[in-house]
């Protein structure tokens, strides 16, 4: 590769809002996003929420001839919505579907049915390789009282562990997609952190969009005014991020968002803004690796812990709920027996046999999926807990009184 | 690092067949295997179904010394029950829980219950890096009939791209682990061929040990002689496998495995039998990588895609089987509404309006869960057609007739 090598990747993301029969003008949207792509010619144009497998094959014939490559993350019942066009050819693909993600009873928020998932596209650009992910993250439908907050953190780390161990021969690294966290959440933050990944939206000097760089408005008419009651100016929860790993430097040129309505005004593609990233690789002398034992990302390890702890503590109160329930049904099966023996109240006790056996049941399927919650929870807090002990290990603990101080309740829980 | 570097590597393992209640003398077998890993002081010691963690625990306790370094990996229900105890310390830990392992319904099989999983740990070794993979895929209960077989192929092609994607910056990949196929199945040969693993058994000088490497074997009195019935002889189901990435060559100095009884005679420590490699790392000029595009890689891909296309046919049976249901239910739901409203057999018809919700409730949990297997196999099924067509580019066409034969139906599947 030529020392004066410079590459320019036009990316484009967006979640696409397609649920069918749900989501509004769904086939027109879709027709215009193809319209769009195909006009503006990206390098990499990555989705979410392509619920349908029906969009997606209607989308990639569209895009055959501008996007020749095209991949659709299948996973869980519904699917992952993730799928992916691009101009260049896919050398590799790979998928991680989140261990954890919310509740199959919560039957109206769905994100349980969906298999959300992060997959990674390996491309090998003049001689450079390129590891793209996108992502979709558990939904947050309420700020205020959360339930699934710790789920979106184990996923978030999830999501940078797997980017973590499989970019480890990538030169750039790429991330974009709906991570449904505003760019201070923790799980935002634990992300940055382990992966040291930049925000296109903070790096860029030329950015032209909303301000603050929102993705979901209340200028956007598809946008549930009620949802962003609490945010009147908007919320920016969709993400272009990047890195580049050893002897290059990337940087954002540009990067540009729709503003409410559609790229050339008009009706908006989605619910959410597009992001259009102009993003710069040049080769560069080896960069330093960040120093180990690093101070914020050892504050957001800890706080990450902490809320596992708490998910965990919940969860444990549920399979144990569902135990007692469980105990109570079996209890009152053993009693109705008892009156149909004794010939007492023999049409009430035969009526009320099958609905608490299906209470038992119910409660069994309870308890069971809150056992794996917590140890699912303990698993990604047991390897949190091992990165700190190693940052802890690399860090001169001597010299960094502020450290020491802050790691000190950690030393004996670390394995 | 000096030219003459060598590295010697002593690795154990073991599936140690640990299900609490049900597992013949559990808490004497890992007393024992405590006291013998603590005598032979190994580098690394993989174990499989230590399914209990207060056993993981016990043998951490008692194992600090020589192993300092350990780690349980958590999942599922039930857990992974696997886990690893190194006198190294781990630098780095990350796993991934198979997508498709089993049905819930098939509760005396329990694999489904165990979140089985491919755990990673990485290394640092006098400046090289390890890559420790241990994993336990889904039994096989019959040979003549195994409905598992797609579930386990896929496993097979997940843990392939695990390690494929996770080890690209490593030196030298190690695999232990129970993979619950013989050497020639076909997920066996789709592990070898798509990560260029060695078989240690298949490498090794001196082996010492059953014919044929045998690791369940009919002389093990633990080992239940029915299961065992189609194999007099015995079978080979349990692993050592390894690769030296770049710069480096690895070999199996010997390989040892028990024969029936414990490493000193006496009871068997489990049912399987425990493996014991001895590995040798060298520095080795720049090893070419193998040939893109190799013919029993190819012929492997296709038998998988075949085997999962099966897989997914019988999956979306069963989810148009539970669908039928649901409509036959929901008619008759119907049908019982209307009883009771003409006030006709009204108690018969009271009396079948829960066992028939349960029927609904229980139909549409089939239909779910069989509609998402399907969706996994597809998954699976795409991403070795993307292989496949990868390697087909890179195979030179017009100079193999015999590949062009091979591959002419794979045109038009591939994207």
């Amino acid at each position: 590769m030529k020392p004066n090598f410079s590459l320019r990747l036009r990316v484009f993301n967006l979640n696409c809002w397609g649920l069918p029969y749900v989501s509004k003008h769904r086939s027109d949207r879709m027709k215009r996003l193809g319209d769009f792509l195909n006009m503006e010619s990206f390098d990499l144009a990555l989705l979410e929420e392509v619920w349908s497998e029906q969009d997606f094959q209607c989308l990639k014939e569209k895009l055959s001839f501008t996007y020749p490559a095209a991949h659709y993350f299948r996973s869980g019942i519904i699917g992952s919505g993730l799928c992916v066009f691009s101009k260049h050819p896919i050398q590799e693909i790979i998928q991680h579907v989140y261990t954890l993600n919310g509740y199959p009873y919560m039957i109206h928020h769905g994100d349980w049915f969906c298999g959300k998932a992060v997959g990674l596209l390996v491309f090998h650009l003049s001689g450079l390789v390129l590891n793209a992910y996108v992502t979709h993250l558990h939904a947050e439908y309420s700020r205020q009282k959360d339930i699934y907050l710790a789920h979106r953190v184990a996923q978030a780390w999830e999501l940078a562990q797997f980017i973590h161990h499989t970019s480890k021969k990538a030169d750039v690294v790429l991330l974009c997609g709906d991570l449904n966290m505003h760019p201070k959440d923790l799980g935002c933050c634990l992300l940055r952190e382990w992966t040291g990944l930049h925000d296109a939206y903070l790096e860029t000097q030329d950015f032209k969009g909303f301000e603050e760089g929102y993705t979901m408005v209340p200028e956007n008419h598809y946008v549930s005014q009620k949802d962003l009651e609490p945010f009147p100016c908007g919320i920016r929860i969709d993400y272009v991020l990047y890195k580049a790993v050893s002897g290059f430097c990337i940087s954002c040129k540009s990067l540009k968002s729709t503003a409410g309505h559609g790229p050339y005004n008009g009706t908006p593609l989605s619910d959410h803004e597009a992001l259009m990233a102009t993003l710069c690789v040049r080769h560069s002398p080896l960069q330093q690796n960040p120093p180990a034992g690093r101070l914020p990302l050892i504050s957001v390890l800890r706080e990450a812990w902490t809320e596992l702890g708490l998910g965990i503590a919940q969860a444990r109160w549920w399979a144990a709920f569902a135990g007692n329930v469980i105990g109570v049904g079996l209890l009152l099966l053993v009693l109705l027996c008892f009156l149909v023996a004794e010939e007492r109240a023999r049409e009430v006790a035969i009526l009320l046999w099958t609905p608490n056996v299906g209470l038992v049941l119910g409660a069994g399927a309870v308890y069971l999926f809150h056992t794996q919650e917590a140890r699912g929870l303990c698993r990604v807090q047991t390897e949190l807990q091992h990165v700190l002990g190693r940052e802890r290990e690399a860090q001169d603990l001597s010299s960094e009184p502020q450290l020491a101080l802050l790691l000190g309740q950690e030393g004996d829980r670390t394995e």
